[in-house]
């Protein structure tokens, strides 16, 4: 353990800073958060477009691959909302005031997003491309309801 | 669906291009490659920070919290890799030259990684914070030994 010492250090600060933070602020600084949930977004739409590309016909469906794929973006689609924290409407991002100032409506449509995908992931694990397919489309329109009412 | 159309065909399209090539090249871009696995690592550190501070004492232990948030690393953590794909050593990344001249110990030390985190999931899923506690310094370990390595 000791020539570790100095990054485990480190690592256990930067959290502390953020977790000693109220629940609603995770992160030391605004960047943070903002980065955050730009991660998580580009990974779902990363594991969503794999399955989408299947449902199209476009690469070989492979159940497993679907449904690995499907499930992931499901858990990362729960991710994104808590760093959207006051303060981060600044800086390096597209994030609309709107999703400040109409907070219930980006709830309700983050919340759709999120019911597709798992819709999707309970397609893909039941196996069956055809019931992938009518779940792809609905899914991608709720990603892009949220991005046209919420994203510059 | 109507007025979905041109989003959902442009996410299939981009699927499509990232998922007609090779199995190892599944980004349409080096920079959709190097964006991916810095958005796998930036979550996975957060992750495992989130329980990092709870073995430090710096937040009140939360077993669910523990538990959900390592489990969510452990699958994070198995996601960079297939993102570093040849061509992807330049641009906004700090990776190093090594990661490609020395695969076999890149290989090593990323695996090495994943198995300390799915020690630490195991450890979460048991609810016994001193488990935790002496799973996260070789986790941390793992992830400064690769870093060092591996990274500018």
């Amino acid at each position: 353990m000791k020539p570790l010492k100095p990054v485990v250090s480190l690592m256990l600060a930067a959290a502390s800073v953020a977790l000693s933070l109220p629940a609603a602020a995770q992160f030391a600084k605004p960047e943070d958060a903002i980065r955050y949930r730009q991660s998580a977004m580009t990974l779902m739409q990363n594991h969503f477009g794999r399955v989408a590309a299947m449902a199209a016909g476009r690469v070989p469906f492979d159940a497993k691959v679907a449904a690995d794929n499907a499930a992931l973006a499901e858990t990362l689609s729960k991710l994104p909302w808590s760093a959207f924290v006051e303060g981060t409407d600044k800086g390096a991002t597209k994030a609309k005031p709107e999703i400040w100032s109409q907070e219930a409506r980006f709830k309700e449509a983050a919340e759709k997003m999120q019911g597709e995908m798992g819709r999707l992931a309970q397609a893909a694990r039941g196996g069956n491309l055809d019931a992938i397919k009518s779940a792809v489309g609905p899914t991608a329109a709720s990603c892009k309801a949220c991005h046209d009412a919420f994203w510059k």
